[in-house]
């Protein structure tokens, strides 16, 4: 029963999700831009498409862990709780004085709350409703309505803050600061749940040290915040499937953590060939796979309006921790991702549009599909151009509704963090 | 059957609506903020939203003009056809070449066609599917998806353009490039719709010169779009009832414009007392009507965060064209509105929520409901606080979807200019 | 004794410049991007630099007239202070209650205070210390340190309100608001000023009706302010010589407004040729001479940074308003340039440097020189890489300095308008 | 001969200040938001206004050290070298693969070259130039003119990246990426130069352990830049004299820094109170010296526009590690300030100018002047209001020019980092 996702679009049995709650419900038109969202949701109905989507996953056979639940079960073991506790309240954060009685007064919340503290957030007013004012300059200045606890409303996107590449987990540094108190949480669940962790004795690896190795089964490819500024996140990260990995280096996703992956991978055994895309480095490329995913084994979804781009293979060198690395002209992008699959060529899917509804479509993540087995994809059911044009050339579109959720510019597969998937 | 407005919650009769349309499938992530959009909508799903609003005020008695049947018949109407297209299509902004021609070429399409293309807007593209390629400079460099004729998907905001105040209707300046064509739009209705045409003749009133007053039952108290900068937004206008008027001075309403108002409602007789509002000059305090609107013939509103602000009460003065103009510093901003009703006090009703959730709802339209009578509002389903709170004071809601509809930050009043209304 | 610019670089004989004053003063950090800078200036410095820069161009023969002195003569003209004080104070800016009143008290202002208040702007404050306070809305809710007339600062940059092209001047509607009353003083100096009215009789063209001729020597090629959005500014327009001339299509530069140009040009027989680069829309790129001007008759400086652009050849058509347009592809700008001047090719002068560093020139202005005669380009000093390419390559180069100046983004080119100068 | 600072304006003694050099070059249009600057400068004049900034500093008997030369006497020890590249070149930045590469490169280079390297910064096209590519993905995908090594233009401003309070200084955690690196050259320098080193044996205090204390003569209050985000800039703190300090809690410096420092502090015994002011978080009010400096002993040149802020008076509580803090309303300020001082009150020196004018003086740095005794500050030169204020009012003000230094945003007190001053 190890975790493993051995492709991006074979049979789909495991997957993370997040259940959309209070952090939610805490964007405001003043927050949302730190906080990486274009418009505030509405809360309740955003839940109701959620719940939706996990509805229509587990019809299809996959079982669906909801993250709100691992974390909660990750808190009542104590020394997941210790560290999760050690890493958000930071006396760089808090200050000297009141560090170690936040965390006390944390501590002795009750699992469920805790957790919906920690991903909710909590502000000034709702922590003094309980207690007593700690002595910190910093609490002091705070307005009533200011967050002691910053909301995390980007969990929603599991996709990102974990990627799993074949036998192994790629815990990541997240680029922006509204996200990097993510990486603690899967930090604590990869390394105290129960369910990783008994998946942890059966299969140690003979490799020993690539990565990060734990000897539990599975790597780690990166290991979590401690890594920032190399960051990598998980919409930019694609399993091809066969040992291949295509990566966006995008605004979020950095040179050097591919090389760190690259480098960890082949290692490992894990992988022989990575495909690395130069993204534009803009906030409508976000990720890549708000751009270019895939739906079949050699079948690719892509937005019109991305072009070509240049792209690097990055495969190992002769020497021991030496890689290779080859360039390739804008022209030749699908032909290098071809390659690294192993095929003559690729089939890539673009409805003909005028550009206007093609970026209307690429904004609402029409190109954002999470196939559940080769040739059948869940989608937003508002992208009507492009779920027609995947159907009309074979490809099963499954649709949910999105008008809330999609508000976050996420779709199925940003949504979603695969931990086992067969290969195409 | 004249067309008057003696209130903002009098028993609503008739009122002018504009289902969406083509105009809002031009919306992209890159156009949006030109477009005076913050995020693009799903086309199908808002019209399915709108004609449900249109369906509850038809429950309620109301007769539903909708903009698009209305510009359409106005078409047909020779004087008016070619009153819009000489302001359509005007040398300053199509060169002294092809301005003819496009105008000849325009005129030959069907009435409906040509209504679709005014409102929706044409691509370099579509026109040459049909047309061959003018001689003209502007045509020539732009490019194939570049507009010809630029959407006007604000046609949805009915409020704005042109606003009735008691017996007569500002046909208003706007103050944004992108909503500048509308005005033509409603200067032809006006002019030449047989549904206008037809009150013209029965109530001539004696006055004679007063504001641009047409002889025909209704007075105009704006001239259209010869009075940029001069501008006025019906959001910003509140008829109070009983010869009151409230009006926000906003990024998009200047004083200017109240002070001409102001003289025009004052000369003609139609009204005794305007309260002018300072308005924050802030995209997030678009129009009053985002802030404050009025569910009784005493009763307010009102978004919590828009606290109090300075305001001017203006009355005719002693002399002939003079104002008498009195402040009032902002603790006195609800008393002055009381005293232009007459009133020793009004009731405003704030639902207490943190200021997170408050901002959340004013941002979602929380206080932009539609009063169809008294005590009785339409409001957006999703505002569940604001909408709970006026149903604990009494105020009977009526809520229809907003999912779509809301993403273009306007609510039920926003989307609809009444033509016929009770006083209160 | 006529007005006419015959080329970009013959011996300059008279021209026009601005020099700073109270205006510049009015700049501040929080204004300075609506008044289209992006720095503040020393206004002392900057007027020091100024004079240099005027002694420079007599010490070369050079005439200079100074605009502040000819609006102040214009001003003595009863029918020139009537025209501006009724474009100045307008109703739809003023509103119907105090604006004539307005009018007849700055008509009473002494000529030299009304041209420094026309241009340098005034407060509610000022206005207050000498004047009781009008009955006017817009004025009652105005701040004390808001401008009852906003501060004109970019009437520094003479060249772009009116730009001579051969034996006529282009009066140009500006592109945005800050800049807009500065054509009203234009058209109100070339109408009315006796420099110009004296020219007037003695060389009535033949020709009559094109483009706004008043049969006084010269003819007017745009007719100013009411020509808007059809706007064109003279830092987008070179005089190449011959009956040649090179156009940006720029952020503030329409096809529209070029077309016109082209026609009226035609029509007079003044010009057989017009050149159109389309230049990229972004400030960067303000105005064509802010990264390309000529220098000697086949010899220009340009931006490195600029690329190759599309051009278009417009020439007379066959017909009797049409016009021909011919398109050609970026890597044959500066063929068409040659074309257009009857070469083979042309010299394009750019200096080899890192790109930061020529970013850094271009941002102050490198490219924006002054001939005063062929080979001979007044620079400002602090463009060392540019001014040393220029000089071996045998331009001379006579720099001023420009610390202060140079922060409003324009050079020599910028602040000056020639009104005559000699054939290349 | 320790180094000390006994307050804002007592005889300054030694000053650490930068000669602009390379880095400043690098500053383009593109970049300088980045790089945090308004604008770019013209390096030689820079070059030449800071030269006469330090002429008047050492005609007044001040000891100039140049931080290029103490950075380049710092790498001349091996232990600080080898720091200094380790920081510099870090694996998460630079990749697992070229990361001790690169370091070797650039250890072999010598110490000038190493210094102007790390402060100017070194573009990819200059590395290639004279060493071959390593293996690296990032390096790879750079482009030539990408930065390998960004430059640091904002040592310029050598008064934030360490601030000498009483017998200690705070080598601070900076607020924005592009000064972090800075951090790192002042740690070398204060543990490694021989300068520092030096005084380090003949002062040690008998207290031991607080705030970082090396037993070297002088304290650490911030241990530099592990403490981030826990940030505090220099130009947000002043050394009151007789052991208080006033801290604005800016955009840059944290309450929680505060808390760290005012810990620190008591416990050694070197203050015994800190006032701290509630900035707004705002660019234009970057640092406290910007709106507000010390010119005498009780004397402060305020800028007008800053009105009066919430202000805290921290001091050492009751028990061990406990702060007692005591808030101020806003019209408290300078009296919170006065009794800090063990004054009844202080001076306010604030020019009486027009809003527009008194925003512009604050720009240029018209409050940030240097104290170089009491009484006697240095000041630019454009700063003609707030000077001549200064100056009737009994200051001795030596005027300095700043055309292009002032461009940063800074004057002669952010451009200086006092070491050894007397009390006042």
């Amino acid at each position: 029963m190890g975790f493993h996702v051995d492709s991006e679009v074979g049979r789909l049995r495991r997957v993370i999700l997040h259940r959309p709650g209070l952090e939610l419900k805490r964007l405001t038109p003043t927050n949302r831009q730190d906080l990486l969202f274009d418009d505030v949701l509405w809360v309740r109905r955003a839940r109701e498409e959620h719940d939706g989507f996990a509805a229509v996953l587990r019809e299809r056979g996959v079982e669906v862990h909801l993250f709100g639940e691992l974390l909660a079960e990750t808190l009542d073991v104590p020394a997941a709780r210790a560290y999760v506790l050690e890493r958000t309240f930071d006396e760089r954060e808090y200050g000297p004085l009141a560090t170690d009685h936040l965390r006390a007064v944390f501590d002795e919340l009750p699992t469920t709350e805790l957790a919906e503290a920690l991903v909710g957030g909590m502000t000034k007013r709702e922590y003094l409703e309980r207690h007593p004012e700690p002595v910190s300059v910093r609490f002091h200045v705070m307005d009533l309505d200011d967050f002691l606890l910053a909301p995390l409303p980007n969990h929603l996107f599991t996709r990102d803050t974990s990627a799993w590449v074949y036998d192994g987990v790629s815990v990541n540094a997240m680029r922006w600061p509204a996200r990097q108190r993510e990486t603690v949480h899967f930090e604590a669940i990869y390394h105290h749940h129960p369910l990783f962790a008994d998946g942890c004795g059966r299969a140690a690896p003979a490799d020993g040290g690539a990565g990060g190795d734990r000897g539990d089964g599975f790597h780690l490819w990166c290991e979590g915040q401690g890594t920032h500024p190399s960051t990598i996140e998980g919409g930019d990260v694609l399993v091809l499937g066969g040992g291949a990995v295509l990566v966006g280096m995008s605004e979020r996703t950095t040179p050097q953590a591919v090389e760190t992956l690259a480098h960890n991978l082949f290692e490992a055994g894990s992988a022989r060939t990575i495909v690395a895309l130069d993204m534009p480095k803009r906030r409508a490329f976000m990720h890549l796979d708000t751009v270019m995913t895939m739906v079949d084994g050699d079948t690719f979804t892509q937005y019109a309006g991305l072009g070509m781009l240049r792209s690097y293979t990055i495969e190992p060198g002769s020497g021991g921790r030496e890689l290779k690395v080859t360039d390739h002209p804008p022209e030749h992008m699908h032909r290098a991702v071809a390659a690294a699959l192993g095929l003559d060529s690729v089939r890539v899917l673009t409805a003909t549009q005028d550009v206007h509804a093609a970026e209307r479509e690429q904004w609402d993540d029409g190109c954002n599909v999470l196939a559940v087995e080769p040739g059948v994809v869940i989608a937003y059911e508002r992208n009507v151009t492009t779920n027609t044009h995947l159907a009309r050339h074979g490809v099963e579109v499954i649709t949910v509704p999105g008008s809330e959720l999609g508000r976050g510019r996420g779709g199925p597969r940003c949504m979603s963090c695969p931990v086992e998937r067969d290969p195409a």
